[in-house]
Protein backbone atom coordinates (compact mmCIF):
# COMPACT_ATOMS: atom_id res chain seq x y z
CA UNK A 1 0.00 0.00 0.00
CA UNK A 2 1.21 3.44 -0.97
CA UNK A 3 0.86 6.94 0.80
CA UNK A 4 -1.50 7.74 -2.33
CA UNK A 5 -2.95 4.79 -1.26
CA UNK A 6 -3.86 5.50 1.85
CA UNK A 7 -4.73 8.37 1.83
CA UNK A 8 -7.35 8.11 -1.05
CA UNK A 9 -8.74 4.35 -0.09
CA UNK A 10 -12.55 4.77 1.14
CA UNK A 11 -12.87 1.96 3.29
CA UNK A 12 -16.55 2.60 4.05
CA UNK A 13 -18.13 4.09 1.08
CA UNK A 14 -21.66 5.71 1.71
CA UNK A 15 -23.98 8.00 0.01
CA UNK A 16 -24.58 5.97 -3.10
CA UNK A 17 -26.57 6.36 -6.00
CA UNK A 18 -27.66 2.62 -5.72
CA UNK A 19 -27.89 -0.05 -2.77
CA UNK A 20 -25.12 -1.89 -2.01
CA UNK A 21 -23.60 -5.12 0.09
CA UNK A 22 -22.77 -4.21 3.67
CA UNK A 23 -18.99 -3.91 4.78
CA UNK A 24 -17.74 -5.87 7.80
CA UNK A 25 -15.99 -3.71 10.01
CA UNK A 26 -12.12 -4.62 10.04
CA UNK A 27 -11.53 -1.70 12.63
CA UNK A 28 -11.42 -2.87 16.02
CA UNK A 29 -13.85 -1.26 18.39
CA UNK A 30 -11.76 -1.65 21.81
CA UNK A 31 -8.10 -0.33 20.33
CA UNK A 32 -5.17 -1.24 21.98
CA UNK A 33 -2.72 1.12 22.84
CA UNK A 34 -3.92 1.87 26.34
CA UNK A 35 -3.80 -0.84 28.78
CA UNK A 36 -5.01 0.64 32.14
CA UNK A 37 -7.63 2.72 33.17
CA UNK A 38 -11.04 2.95 34.99
CA UNK A 39 -12.74 0.60 32.30
CA UNK A 40 -13.81 -3.14 33.42
CA UNK A 41 -13.22 -5.94 31.85
CA UNK A 42 -16.72 -6.65 31.59
CA UNK A 43 -17.44 -3.10 30.52
CA UNK A 44 -14.72 -3.56 27.65
CA UNK A 45 -16.02 -7.36 26.53
CA UNK A 46 -19.57 -5.93 26.02
CA UNK A 47 -18.46 -3.09 24.15
CA UNK A 48 -16.44 -5.04 22.01
CA UNK A 49 -19.48 -7.46 21.80
CA UNK A 50 -22.13 -4.92 21.47
CA UNK A 51 -21.09 -1.67 20.46
CA UNK A 52 -22.01 -0.02 23.42
CA UNK A 53 -22.04 -0.57 27.29
CA UNK A 54 -23.56 1.66 30.62
CA UNK A 55 -22.79 2.71 33.57
CA UNK A 56 -23.73 4.78 36.62
CA UNK A 57 -21.69 7.81 36.53
CA UNK A 58 -23.35 10.38 38.13
CA UNK A 59 -25.06 10.45 41.89
CA UNK A 60 -29.21 12.33 41.60
CA UNK A 61 -27.82 15.28 43.18
CA UNK A 62 -25.04 15.28 40.94
CA UNK A 63 -27.42 15.08 37.77
CA UNK A 64 -29.59 17.72 39.10
CA UNK A 65 -26.84 20.28 39.01
CA UNK A 66 -25.97 19.67 35.39
CA UNK A 67 -29.56 19.13 34.40
CA UNK A 68 -30.04 22.94 36.01
CA UNK A 69 -26.94 24.34 34.71
CA UNK A 70 -28.35 23.48 31.07
CA UNK A 71 -31.47 24.80 31.21
CA UNK A 72 -30.30 27.96 32.32
CA UNK A 73 -27.85 27.58 28.95
CA UNK A 74 -31.05 26.73 26.92
CA UNK A 75 -32.95 29.93 28.77
CA UNK A 76 -29.72 32.51 27.53
CA UNK A 77 -31.44 34.82 25.82
CA UNK A 78 -27.59 35.63 23.82
CA UNK A 79 -27.84 32.45 22.48
CA UNK A 80 -30.73 33.12 20.21
CA UNK A 81 -30.25 33.12 16.77
CA UNK A 82 -26.85 31.34 17.31
CA UNK A 83 -25.96 28.64 15.26
CA UNK A 84 -25.09 25.76 18.00
CA UNK A 85 -28.92 26.65 19.17
CA UNK A 86 -31.23 23.33 17.27
CA UNK A 87 -35.19 24.23 17.41
CA UNK A 88 -37.63 21.53 17.05
CA UNK A 89 -39.00 21.97 13.99
CA UNK A 90 -42.72 21.80 15.01
CA UNK A 91 -42.69 23.67 18.84
CA UNK A 92 -39.34 25.84 18.34
CA UNK A 93 -38.18 25.21 21.47
CA UNK A 94 -35.14 24.06 22.10
CA UNK A 95 -33.62 21.02 20.92
CA UNK A 96 -30.13 20.92 21.19
CA UNK A 97 -27.25 22.98 22.06
CA UNK A 98 -24.11 22.06 20.39
CA UNK A 99 -20.35 23.17 21.81
CA UNK A 100 -21.56 22.89 25.01
CA UNK A 101 -18.08 21.86 26.70
CA UNK A 102 -17.29 25.35 25.25
CA UNK A 103 -19.72 27.22 26.39
CA UNK A 104 -20.11 25.69 30.06
CA UNK A 105 -17.39 25.39 32.40
CA UNK A 106 -18.68 22.94 34.31
CA UNK A 107 -19.14 20.58 31.57
CA UNK A 108 -15.19 21.22 30.27
CA UNK A 109 -14.43 20.34 33.95
CA UNK A 110 -16.69 16.97 33.83
CA UNK A 111 -15.28 15.69 30.45
CA UNK A 112 -11.82 16.17 31.90
CA UNK A 113 -12.36 14.18 34.89
CA UNK A 114 -10.38 10.47 35.11
CA UNK A 115 -13.40 8.65 35.18
CA UNK A 116 -14.33 9.99 31.90
CA UNK A 117 -11.62 10.87 30.11
CA UNK A 118 -9.39 8.19 31.02
CA UNK A 119 -12.26 5.96 30.02
CA UNK A 120 -12.24 6.97 26.73
CA UNK A 121 -8.68 6.73 26.13
CA UNK A 122 -9.02 3.23 27.26
CA UNK A 123 -11.54 2.35 24.49
CA UNK A 124 -10.06 4.20 21.84
CA UNK A 125 -6.33 3.20 22.40
CA UNK A 126 -4.78 6.72 21.92
CA UNK A 127 -5.09 10.17 23.04
CA UNK A 128 -8.13 11.66 22.34
CA UNK A 129 -9.83 15.00 21.66
CA UNK A 130 -14.11 15.75 21.94
CA UNK A 131 -15.09 15.84 18.13
CA UNK A 132 -18.73 17.51 18.80
CA UNK A 133 -20.96 18.00 22.26
CA UNK A 134 -24.18 18.97 22.92
CA UNK A 135 -26.61 18.94 24.88
CA UNK A 136 -30.18 17.59 23.49
CA UNK A 137 -33.27 17.90 25.35
CA UNK A 138 -36.64 16.04 24.23
CA UNK A 139 -39.52 17.96 25.65
CA UNK A 140 -42.44 15.93 27.23
CA UNK A 141 -45.55 14.98 24.93
CA UNK A 142 -44.14 16.89 22.14
CA UNK A 143 -40.52 14.94 21.93
CA UNK A 144 -40.14 13.44 17.98
CA UNK A 145 -36.77 11.07 18.29
CA UNK A 146 -34.23 10.32 15.62
CA UNK A 147 -34.70 7.97 12.63
CA UNK A 148 -32.36 4.97 12.47
CA UNK A 149 -28.76 5.59 11.83
CA UNK A 150 -25.30 5.59 12.38
CA UNK A 151 -23.48 8.42 13.76
CA UNK A 152 -20.37 7.31 11.56
CA UNK A 153 -21.85 6.68 8.47
CA UNK A 154 -22.61 10.75 9.21
CA UNK A 155 -19.02 11.49 10.14
CA UNK A 156 -17.52 9.65 7.59
CA UNK A 157 -19.13 11.13 4.93
CA UNK A 158 -19.59 14.78 5.87
CA UNK A 159 -17.01 15.48 8.01
CA UNK A 160 -13.77 13.02 6.83
CA UNK A 161 -13.78 10.85 9.86
CA UNK A 162 -11.44 8.14 8.45
CA UNK A 163 -12.03 5.14 10.61
CA UNK A 164 -14.62 4.06 13.52
CA UNK A 165 -12.35 5.24 16.10
CA UNK A 166 -14.46 7.40 18.06
CA UNK A 167 -16.94 6.74 21.10
CA UNK A 168 -19.89 8.21 22.18
CA UNK A 169 -20.56 9.54 26.01
CA UNK A 170 -24.91 10.04 26.03
CA UNK A 171 -25.27 11.07 30.39
CA UNK A 172 -28.90 11.13 31.21
CA UNK A 173 -29.91 14.27 33.15
CA UNK A 174 -33.38 13.26 33.65
CA UNK A 175 -34.71 9.71 34.48
CA UNK A 176 -34.85 7.38 31.30
CA UNK A 177 -38.12 5.55 30.96
CA UNK A 178 -38.59 2.55 28.29
CA UNK A 179 -41.65 5.20 27.34
CA UNK A 180 -40.44 8.66 27.01
CA UNK A 181 -37.69 8.47 23.64
CA UNK A 182 -34.90 6.84 25.11
CA UNK A 183 -32.13 5.45 22.76
CA UNK A 184 -32.73 2.03 20.99
CA UNK A 185 -29.77 0.39 19.98
CA UNK A 186 -29.04 -2.83 17.67
CA UNK A 187 -26.19 -4.92 19.68
CA UNK A 188 -24.05 -6.10 17.96
CA UNK A 189 -24.75 -4.06 14.64
CA UNK A 190 -21.22 -1.83 15.31
CA UNK A 191 -19.80 -4.83 13.02
CA UNK A 192 -21.09 -3.67 9.90
CA UNK A 193 -21.13 -0.90 7.82
CA UNK A 194 -24.17 -0.13 6.18
CA UNK A 195 -24.35 2.16 3.05
CA UNK A 196 -26.53 4.30 2.75
CA UNK A 197 -28.66 5.58 -0.71
CA UNK A 198 -28.49 9.34 -1.83
CA UNK A 199 -26.10 12.42 -2.56
CA UNK A 200 -25.28 14.29 0.19
CA UNK A 201 -26.88 18.20 -0.53
CA UNK A 202 -25.37 21.40 0.33
CA UNK A 203 -25.67 22.86 4.08
CA UNK A 204 -27.62 19.50 4.78
CA UNK A 205 -26.42 19.52 8.05
CA UNK A 206 -28.89 22.52 9.06
CA UNK A 207 -32.19 20.41 8.31
CA UNK A 208 -30.26 16.86 9.23
CA UNK A 209 -30.17 17.85 12.67
CA UNK A 210 -34.06 18.58 12.89
CA UNK A 211 -35.04 16.11 10.92
CA UNK A 212 -32.55 13.46 9.13
CA UNK A 213 -33.73 12.42 5.20
CA UNK A 214 -30.03 12.05 3.96
CA UNK A 215 -27.68 9.27 5.53
CA UNK A 216 -30.68 7.28 6.56
CA UNK A 217 -30.28 3.18 6.03
CA UNK A 218 -33.09 1.06 4.05
CA UNK A 219 -35.98 -0.23 6.01
CA UNK A 220 -34.94 -3.59 4.72
CA UNK A 221 -31.46 -3.03 6.08
CA UNK A 222 -32.73 -1.94 9.49
CA UNK A 223 -35.29 -5.21 9.28
CA UNK A 224 -32.05 -7.36 8.45
CA UNK A 225 -30.07 -5.89 11.72
CA UNK A 226 -33.44 -6.47 13.63
CA UNK A 227 -33.44 -9.98 12.87
CA UNK A 228 -30.23 -11.07 13.84
CA UNK A 229 -29.26 -9.12 16.81
CA UNK A 230 -32.47 -7.58 17.94
CA UNK A 231 -33.24 -3.91 20.01
CA UNK A 232 -32.42 -3.49 23.34
CA UNK A 233 -32.81 0.12 25.02
CA UNK A 234 -30.89 2.41 27.13
CA UNK A 235 -33.25 3.18 30.72
CA UNK A 236 -32.21 4.03 34.21
CA UNK A 237 -32.13 6.85 36.22
CA UNK A 238 -30.87 10.50 35.92
CA UNK A 239 -26.88 9.94 36.29
CA UNK A 240 -26.70 6.89 33.44
CA UNK A 241 -24.47 7.01 31.24
CA UNK A 242 -24.12 4.81 27.69
CA UNK A 243 -20.61 4.53 26.37
CA UNK A 244 -21.56 3.41 22.46
CA UNK A 245 -19.42 3.10 19.34
CA UNK A 246 -19.49 5.34 16.59
CA UNK A 247 -20.62 2.73 14.57
CA UNK A 248 -23.67 1.60 16.40
CA UNK A 249 -27.08 1.56 14.73
CA UNK A 250 -29.57 3.61 17.38
CA UNK A 251 -32.63 5.42 17.18
CA UNK A 252 -34.91 6.84 19.54
CA UNK A 253 -38.74 6.97 19.13
CA UNK A 254 -41.22 9.94 19.94
CA UNK A 255 -42.34 11.20 23.72
CA UNK A 256 -45.61 11.79 24.29
CA UNK A 257 -45.62 11.29 27.73
CA UNK A 258 -44.82 13.78 30.64
CA UNK A 259 -41.70 12.93 30.93
CA UNK A 260 -38.86 15.21 29.30
CA UNK A 261 -35.75 13.49 28.60
CA UNK A 262 -32.33 15.48 28.56
CA UNK A 263 -28.98 13.98 27.74
CA UNK A 264 -25.66 14.95 27.74
CA UNK A 265 -23.55 13.71 24.42
CA UNK A 266 -20.38 13.85 23.94
CA UNK A 267 -18.44 11.87 21.12
CA UNK A 268 -14.79 11.74 21.74
CA UNK A 269 -12.36 10.88 18.68
CA UNK A 270 -9.05 9.37 18.56
CA UNK A 271 -6.13 11.77 17.73
CA UNK A 272 -4.88 9.42 15.17
CA UNK A 273 -8.21 9.66 13.61
CA UNK A 274 -8.38 13.11 12.89
CA UNK A 275 -10.78 14.04 10.07
CA UNK A 276 -9.43 14.78 6.68
CA UNK A 277 -11.63 16.18 3.48
CA UNK A 278 -15.27 14.75 3.65
CA UNK A 279 -15.71 11.56 1.92
CA UNK A 280 -19.28 12.08 0.49
CA UNK A 281 -19.92 16.28 0.77
CA UNK A 282 -19.41 18.86 -1.14
CA UNK A 283 -17.96 21.01 2.07
CA UNK A 284 -16.71 20.84 5.62
CA UNK A 285 -19.81 21.65 8.42
CA UNK A 286 -19.17 23.80 11.02
CA UNK A 287 -16.54 23.46 14.12
CA UNK A 288 -19.60 22.80 16.83
CA UNK A 289 -20.94 19.96 14.60
CA UNK A 290 -17.28 18.58 14.04
CA UNK A 291 -14.26 20.25 15.48
CA UNK A 292 -11.00 20.40 13.38
CA UNK A 293 -8.96 21.12 16.68
CA UNK A 294 -7.22 17.67 16.51
CA UNK A 295 -5.28 18.74 20.42
CA UNK A 296 -5.59 16.22 22.67
CA UNK A 297 -7.69 16.51 25.97
CA UNK A 298 -5.63 16.66 29.11
CA UNK A 299 -7.03 17.10 32.68
CA UNK A 300 -6.33 20.22 33.33
CA UNK B 1 -85.33 11.39 41.29
CA UNK B 2 -87.66 11.90 38.75
CA UNK B 3 -87.51 9.59 35.96
CA UNK B 4 -87.00 12.65 33.96
CA UNK B 5 -83.81 13.71 36.11
CA UNK B 6 -82.39 9.98 35.24
CA UNK B 7 -82.98 10.80 31.57
CA UNK B 8 -81.34 14.02 31.37
CA UNK B 9 -78.59 14.09 34.31
CA UNK B 10 -75.08 14.09 32.98
CA UNK B 11 -73.29 13.29 35.52
CA UNK B 12 -69.93 13.06 33.37
CA UNK B 13 -70.33 16.46 31.09
CA UNK B 14 -67.56 16.87 28.86
CA UNK B 15 -66.82 18.46 25.37
CA UNK B 16 -67.04 21.78 27.49
CA UNK B 17 -66.06 25.30 26.40
CA UNK B 18 -63.99 26.30 28.76
CA UNK B 19 -61.55 23.99 31.24
CA UNK B 20 -63.58 22.33 34.16
CA UNK B 21 -62.72 20.59 37.16
CA UNK B 22 -61.93 16.72 37.76
CA UNK B 23 -64.99 14.17 38.63
CA UNK B 24 -64.48 11.37 40.85
CA UNK B 25 -66.20 8.67 39.86
CA UNK B 26 -69.27 7.19 41.51
CA UNK B 27 -69.37 4.20 39.82
CA UNK B 28 -67.82 0.79 40.53
CA UNK B 29 -65.20 -0.30 38.32
CA UNK B 30 -65.57 -4.11 39.38
CA UNK B 31 -69.63 -4.31 39.57
CA UNK B 32 -72.29 -6.77 42.13
CA UNK B 33 -74.20 -8.83 40.47
CA UNK B 34 -71.86 -11.80 38.64
CA UNK B 35 -70.44 -13.69 41.73
CA UNK B 36 -68.34 -16.75 39.93
CA UNK B 37 -66.72 -16.46 36.80
CA UNK B 38 -63.10 -17.17 35.79
CA UNK B 39 -61.40 -14.06 36.95
CA UNK B 40 -59.21 -14.61 40.25
CA UNK B 41 -59.72 -12.60 43.34
CA UNK B 42 -55.82 -11.40 42.28
CA UNK B 43 -57.20 -10.04 38.54
CA UNK B 44 -60.29 -8.28 39.94
CA UNK B 45 -58.31 -6.58 42.82
CA UNK B 46 -55.46 -5.16 40.35
CA UNK B 47 -58.58 -4.50 38.21
CA UNK B 48 -60.44 -2.54 40.85
CA UNK B 49 -56.91 -0.75 41.95
CA UNK B 50 -55.57 0.09 38.50
CA UNK B 51 -58.46 0.20 36.08
CA UNK B 52 -56.64 -2.91 34.11
CA UNK B 53 -54.92 -6.40 34.53
CA UNK B 54 -53.29 -8.85 32.09
CA UNK B 55 -53.28 -12.40 31.42
CA UNK B 56 -51.69 -14.90 29.22
CA UNK B 57 -54.95 -15.75 26.90
CA UNK B 58 -54.06 -17.20 23.61
CA UNK B 59 -50.96 -19.84 23.31
CA UNK B 60 -48.24 -18.42 20.69
CA UNK B 61 -50.07 -20.81 17.79
CA UNK B 62 -53.71 -19.73 18.45
CA UNK B 63 -52.42 -16.06 18.31
CA UNK B 64 -50.55 -17.20 14.63
CA UNK B 65 -53.95 -18.19 13.27
CA UNK B 66 -55.72 -15.92 14.76
CA UNK B 67 -53.21 -13.01 13.19
CA UNK B 68 -53.58 -14.57 9.49
CA UNK B 69 -57.02 -14.83 9.97
CA UNK B 70 -57.16 -10.99 10.20
CA UNK B 71 -54.23 -10.29 7.52
CA UNK B 72 -56.09 -12.29 5.22
CA UNK B 73 -59.42 -10.15 6.24
CA UNK B 74 -57.43 -6.61 5.66
CA UNK B 75 -56.29 -7.71 2.41
CA UNK B 76 -60.01 -9.24 1.45
CA UNK B 77 -60.57 -6.59 -1.64
CA UNK B 78 -64.33 -6.67 -1.07
CA UNK B 79 -63.68 -4.58 1.63
CA UNK B 80 -61.77 -1.86 0.18
CA UNK B 81 -63.58 1.84 0.25
CA UNK B 82 -66.07 0.22 2.99
CA UNK B 83 -66.33 2.48 6.46
CA UNK B 84 -65.18 -0.29 8.33
CA UNK B 85 -61.43 0.10 6.99
CA UNK B 86 -59.61 3.08 7.88
CA UNK B 87 -56.15 3.44 6.96
CA UNK B 88 -53.13 5.50 7.73
CA UNK B 89 -53.34 8.86 7.40
CA UNK B 90 -49.68 9.05 5.82
CA UNK B 91 -48.82 5.54 4.35
CA UNK B 92 -52.69 4.13 3.47
CA UNK B 93 -51.72 1.34 4.88
CA UNK B 94 -54.61 -0.31 6.42
CA UNK B 95 -54.56 0.67 9.94
CA UNK B 96 -57.91 -0.98 11.42
CA UNK B 97 -61.05 -3.05 10.45
CA UNK B 98 -63.93 -2.37 12.49
CA UNK B 99 -67.18 -5.10 13.51
CA UNK B 100 -64.62 -7.78 12.73
CA UNK B 101 -66.89 -10.37 15.33
CA UNK B 102 -69.51 -9.98 12.49
CA UNK B 103 -66.48 -10.32 9.62
CA UNK B 104 -64.82 -12.80 11.03
CA UNK B 105 -66.39 -16.13 11.84
CA UNK B 106 -63.41 -16.98 14.36
CA UNK B 107 -63.08 -13.90 16.11
CA UNK B 108 -67.17 -14.41 16.56
CA UNK B 109 -66.73 -17.54 17.93
CA UNK B 110 -63.17 -16.55 20.07
CA UNK B 111 -65.20 -13.72 22.38
CA UNK B 112 -67.86 -16.02 23.08
CA UNK B 113 -65.75 -18.33 24.77
CA UNK B 114 -66.76 -19.05 28.52
CA UNK B 115 -62.95 -17.57 29.55
CA UNK B 116 -64.07 -14.43 27.58
CA UNK B 117 -67.26 -13.97 27.37
CA UNK B 118 -68.04 -15.02 31.33
CA UNK B 119 -64.85 -12.53 32.39
CA UNK B 120 -66.71 -9.68 30.70
CA UNK B 121 -69.72 -10.49 32.77
CA UNK B 122 -68.18 -11.39 36.17
CA UNK B 123 -66.46 -7.53 35.93
CA UNK B 124 -69.79 -5.56 34.37
CA UNK B 125 -71.92 -7.89 36.74
CA UNK B 126 -74.57 -8.34 34.53
CA UNK B 127 -74.88 -10.05 30.56
CA UNK B 128 -73.03 -7.93 28.23
CA UNK B 129 -72.68 -7.02 24.31
CA UNK B 130 -70.26 -6.05 22.35
CA UNK B 131 -70.48 -1.66 22.07
CA UNK B 132 -67.34 -2.17 19.51
CA UNK B 133 -64.93 -4.67 17.98
CA UNK B 134 -61.87 -4.03 15.71
CA UNK B 135 -58.30 -5.03 14.34
CA UNK B 136 -55.68 -2.60 14.61
CA UNK B 137 -52.45 -3.26 12.39
CA UNK B 138 -49.60 -0.77 14.09
CA UNK B 139 -46.93 -1.09 10.99
CA UNK B 140 -43.11 -1.19 11.16
CA UNK B 141 -41.60 1.99 11.02
CA UNK B 142 -44.18 4.48 10.22
CA UNK B 143 -47.07 3.10 13.00
CA UNK B 144 -48.21 6.66 14.41
CA UNK B 145 -49.59 5.96 17.83
CA UNK B 146 -52.77 7.35 19.31
CA UNK B 147 -52.26 10.25 21.79
CA UNK B 148 -53.73 9.96 25.65
CA UNK B 149 -57.13 9.65 25.97
CA UNK B 150 -60.10 7.60 28.01
CA UNK B 151 -62.24 5.89 25.61
CA UNK B 152 -65.70 6.09 28.03
CA UNK B 153 -65.15 10.21 27.23
CA UNK B 154 -65.80 9.39 24.04
CA UNK B 155 -68.18 6.83 24.18
CA UNK B 156 -70.39 8.87 26.50
CA UNK B 157 -70.32 12.00 24.79
CA UNK B 158 -70.71 10.83 20.98
CA UNK B 159 -72.43 7.18 21.64
CA UNK B 160 -74.49 8.00 25.00
CA UNK B 161 -73.03 5.64 26.91
CA UNK B 162 -74.45 6.85 30.34
CA UNK B 163 -72.05 5.17 32.81
CA UNK B 164 -68.32 3.79 32.89
CA UNK B 165 -69.97 -0.15 33.05
CA UNK B 166 -67.76 -1.84 29.88
CA UNK B 167 -64.93 -3.06 29.72
CA UNK B 168 -62.12 -3.36 26.74
CA UNK B 169 -60.32 -6.62 26.12
CA UNK B 170 -56.71 -6.16 23.89
CA UNK B 171 -55.49 -9.07 22.43
CA UNK B 172 -51.82 -9.11 21.29
CA UNK B 173 -51.33 -10.69 17.75
CA UNK B 174 -47.73 -9.95 17.58
CA UNK B 175 -45.23 -9.96 20.36
CA UNK B 176 -45.29 -6.19 22.52
CA UNK B 177 -42.13 -4.82 23.34
CA UNK B 178 -41.47 -1.75 25.34
CA UNK B 179 -40.33 -0.17 22.03
CA UNK B 180 -42.67 -0.87 19.39
CA UNK B 181 -45.70 1.13 20.21
CA UNK B 182 -47.29 -0.91 22.56
CA UNK B 183 -50.22 0.49 25.35
CA UNK B 184 -49.14 2.80 28.29
CA UNK B 185 -51.79 3.40 30.91
CA UNK B 186 -51.77 5.59 33.94
CA UNK B 187 -52.63 3.06 36.87
CA UNK B 188 -55.64 4.31 38.58
CA UNK B 189 -56.76 6.75 36.41
CA UNK B 190 -59.87 5.37 35.69
CA UNK B 191 -60.82 6.36 38.91
CA UNK B 192 -60.85 9.99 37.69
CA UNK B 193 -63.12 11.44 35.07
CA UNK B 194 -61.31 14.07 33.18
CA UNK B 195 -63.41 16.73 31.21
CA UNK B 196 -62.36 17.71 27.86
CA UNK B 197 -62.50 21.28 26.41
CA UNK B 198 -63.85 21.70 22.83
CA UNK B 199 -67.57 21.15 20.81
CA UNK B 200 -67.70 18.00 18.63
CA UNK B 201 -67.79 18.95 15.20
CA UNK B 202 -70.36 16.81 12.68
CA UNK B 203 -68.97 13.40 11.71
CA UNK B 204 -65.90 13.80 13.70
CA UNK B 205 -65.33 10.08 13.61
CA UNK B 206 -64.19 9.81 10.32
CA UNK B 207 -61.27 12.05 11.25
CA UNK B 208 -60.86 10.87 14.94
CA UNK B 209 -59.93 7.22 14.01
CA UNK B 210 -57.12 8.68 11.93
CA UNK B 211 -55.77 11.16 14.41
CA UNK B 212 -57.43 12.34 17.64
CA UNK B 213 -58.34 16.05 17.66
CA UNK B 214 -61.15 16.30 19.81
CA UNK B 215 -61.66 14.21 23.28
CA UNK B 216 -58.07 15.20 24.17
CA UNK B 217 -57.35 15.99 27.49
CA UNK B 218 -55.19 19.04 28.25
CA UNK B 219 -51.29 18.71 29.07
CA UNK B 220 -51.72 20.14 32.21
CA UNK B 221 -54.64 17.35 33.08
CA UNK B 222 -52.26 14.46 31.63
CA UNK B 223 -48.95 15.63 33.77
CA UNK B 224 -51.36 15.99 36.87
CA UNK B 225 -52.56 12.49 36.20
CA UNK B 226 -49.25 11.09 36.06
CA UNK B 227 -47.15 12.86 38.59
CA UNK B 228 -50.03 11.03 40.97
CA UNK B 229 -50.01 7.52 39.60
CA UNK B 230 -46.93 7.05 37.10
CA UNK B 231 -47.68 5.25 33.57
CA UNK B 232 -47.48 1.08 33.23
CA UNK B 233 -46.92 -0.31 29.98
CA UNK B 234 -48.64 -3.63 28.07
CA UNK B 235 -46.29 -5.91 27.22
CA UNK B 236 -45.69 -9.44 26.26
CA UNK B 237 -45.30 -12.15 23.63
CA UNK B 238 -48.58 -12.39 21.25
CA UNK B 239 -51.54 -13.63 23.00
CA UNK B 240 -51.23 -11.82 25.67
CA UNK B 241 -54.65 -10.29 26.70
CA UNK B 242 -55.06 -6.75 28.15
CA UNK B 243 -58.51 -6.13 30.20
CA UNK B 244 -59.24 -2.37 30.87
CA UNK B 245 -61.59 -0.22 32.12
CA UNK B 246 -63.46 2.13 29.69
CA UNK B 247 -62.68 5.12 31.74
CA UNK B 248 -58.62 4.12 31.71
CA UNK B 249 -56.06 6.79 30.60
CA UNK B 250 -53.80 5.37 27.25
CA UNK B 251 -52.42 6.18 24.84
CA UNK B 252 -48.96 5.06 22.47
CA UNK B 253 -46.01 5.90 21.36
CA UNK B 254 -44.95 5.96 17.61
CA UNK B 255 -43.47 2.61 15.97
CA UNK B 256 -40.39 3.19 14.38
CA UNK B 257 -38.98 -0.44 14.84
CA UNK B 258 -39.50 -2.97 12.12
CA UNK B 259 -41.89 -5.16 14.95
CA UNK B 260 -45.20 -4.73 13.55
CA UNK B 261 -47.93 -4.53 16.16
CA UNK B 262 -51.61 -5.84 15.62
CA UNK B 263 -53.94 -6.19 18.43
CA UNK B 264 -57.99 -7.34 18.22
CA UNK B 265 -59.87 -5.17 20.51
CA UNK B 266 -63.04 -5.97 21.70
CA UNK B 267 -65.44 -3.66 24.04
CA UNK B 268 -67.71 -5.34 26.14
CA UNK B 269 -70.64 -3.25 27.76
CA UNK B 270 -73.31 -3.64 30.21
CA UNK B 271 -77.05 -4.71 28.54
CA UNK B 272 -77.99 -2.21 31.73
CA UNK B 273 -75.86 0.61 30.07
CA UNK B 274 -77.24 0.95 27.18
CA UNK B 275 -76.79 3.79 24.40
CA UNK B 276 -78.93 6.27 25.01
CA UNK B 277 -78.84 10.07 23.07
CA UNK B 278 -75.12 11.26 22.55
CA UNK B 279 -74.28 14.02 25.68
CA UNK B 280 -72.19 15.98 23.33
CA UNK B 281 -72.28 15.55 19.42
CA UNK B 282 -74.43 16.34 17.41
CA UNK B 283 -75.77 13.06 15.69
CA UNK B 284 -75.03 9.10 16.23
CA UNK B 285 -71.59 7.25 14.76
CA UNK B 286 -71.84 4.59 12.56
CA UNK B 287 -73.52 0.68 13.92
CA UNK B 288 -69.78 -0.20 13.51
CA UNK B 289 -68.13 2.30 15.47
CA UNK B 290 -70.77 1.95 18.31
CA UNK B 291 -73.28 -1.13 18.19
CA UNK B 292 -77.15 -0.07 19.23
CA UNK B 293 -78.43 -3.76 18.59
CA UNK B 294 -78.27 -4.46 22.84
CA UNK B 295 -78.66 -8.13 22.37
CA UNK B 296 -77.26 -10.36 25.26
CA UNK B 297 -74.55 -11.83 24.10
CA UNK B 298 -74.78 -15.48 24.79
CA UNK B 299 -72.19 -18.75 24.25
CA UNK B 300 -73.41 -19.99 21.36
Amino acid sequence: MTVADVVTTDRYPTRLRSASSWIERRDPVVWPGVRKGPAGPGELAAHTTKGFHTQRLLGPEEARRYREELYLLAADSELRGDGRLVLEPDSREVRSIFAVHRLSEAVAALIRRPRILDHARQLLGSDVYVHQSRVNFMPGFTGSGFYWHSDFESWHAEDGMPAPRAVSLSISLTDNHPFNGGLMLVPGAHATFVPCVGETPEDNYRSSLERQRIGVPAEEDITRLVERHGIEQFTGPAGTALWFDSNSMHASGNNITPYPRSNLFVVFNSVDNALTEPYAAPGHRPEFVAARDFAPLSRT
